[in-house]
């Protein structure tokens, strides 16, 4: 899918923002990190990091790994976004490019699914950092979601 | 490189152990996580990570960016530990598949490197989780890392 | 990098099109597999493959691995378009998720560079199926490429 | 998984040789490219392509995007051999990235499965160039693979 393109999403759970806001409220690391569910919207997903001690790598700037742990998250949430009511998304895989160094005083991870499948769906993961109000790429990615109805389980 | 094969790596720098140890020690986010780096060899590297409501999931489990945030420094350390002296590293990218819920009381991510090359090196990532003293493999990844000389920097 | 952004590249090499044309044409793979390179711009560019039995998988239908090779070879021009001259470029590696079954005449793929630096640039790499004249995504995919100048070589 | 474990891996379907054989045959894909199916074992297999113009990339070397079409193969043959019978494969996603120039008479791509699940299987991939007898890593992969029943379909 040409990530340029516009893609109209739509819902299949109606309480999708409810169900989204609950999983991201029910992830620790995303509590512990203090990340906020910034923007839940059918297939797009954004979360945003303040910077802090706890999120460094050795220079002092975002840290790559909490760098991705927030894409991962974002593209997770706006699979779910996606999904059909009692439904669990698990991570398959995802792979992020660093685009440049993260320093900044935020950083704002963006979820998008391109494809919604009933057992697979792909996402982007786009992450920007924001030095004195200019937004900056610094990660792109890919993932795979799976989708397992909860009422099979 | 068959990730199955023996290979013998060399560290350029006699120090190696103390770099990569002063540079776990400087990043704020393996602080923040309680995460220990428990073993330093040339081109090896293990880092340890306790189960704890910070790195939690929705469903209670290890996070996933959490896992792969412990994947990338594993890697990281392992390449410095092949660096020459003066030298920093940088993840250039990364990809992980998860191969099992991350159920148990820690976490173990061993980065090995399968190439070591002037610019770059790629590293092997692989994590277990660890139940009950029974380690079980929940992530795979591979990783690519740029030295950059601080010298000539 | 947003991939849905526009950015616009400038090249640094005012041959860029005939140094990309003619290395696609030294590439007997993609002669072999009767590829077309059809669109040739600063950091962007797109090659053709007809449907024949040479690029079929067990089903009939376009091969994934052709599908990225395809995609490879895009991502590749795309970078050298924007390099030096007298510049090599090399794949230091890609992933690709495959979005929808490759069942058409022809597949199209496009790479564009989302970040062009002095050693790495990363390419966003787009694949779709045409078939009666509707194209269809089928893959999607991310690549680093490194640029080593000729001259110091 | 470590993937430096031993795995011992068991058939599923008693005839797996034969239906792994058969469905390397039916990809016409492989047999332009004049590849060989070396090894199939439980969870494992190899497959041999020989140099050609057919598969150079700009500098005569082995093409970057066959090696990586043959990985994939390679990663499809080995899941597939762990399938159950009436089962289809299909190459979810996959990531290479580039050891060592491919510059021999040969490439050889192994496949092996590092967890198989009902839905989706992960596989390990190495490929290999041969100069003059002598093996060397070129290539390693991480690749997704989804089974499908073919009595459900």
């Amino acid at each position: 899918m040409s990530a340029g393109r516009l893609v109209i999403m739509h819902p299949r759970d109606p309480c999708f923002e409810e169900v989204v806001r609950e999983c991201f409220h029910l992830q620790g690391a995303m509590t512990a990190l203090d990340a906020t569910l910034t923007v839940v919207t059918p297939g797009r997903c954004e979360i945003a990091l303040p910077f802090s001690q706890r999120v460094t790598q050795q220079y002092g700037l975002f840290h790559g790994g909490i760098i991705s742990a927030l894409a991962d998250c974002a593209g997770g949430c706006a699979a779910l976004s996606l999904a059909p009511a009692d439904t669990k998304v698990l991570t398959v895989e995802y792979k992020v490019n660093f685009l440049a160094p993260a320093r900044g005083d935020t950083i704002v991870a963006t979820g998008r699914v391109l494809k919604s499948g009933r057992t697979l769906s792909v996402c982007q993961l786009d992450v920007d950092v924001i030095a004195n109000g200019v937004a900056t790429p610094c990660a792109v990615g890919q993932q795979t979601i799976m989708s397992i109805s909860s009422r099979s389980a």
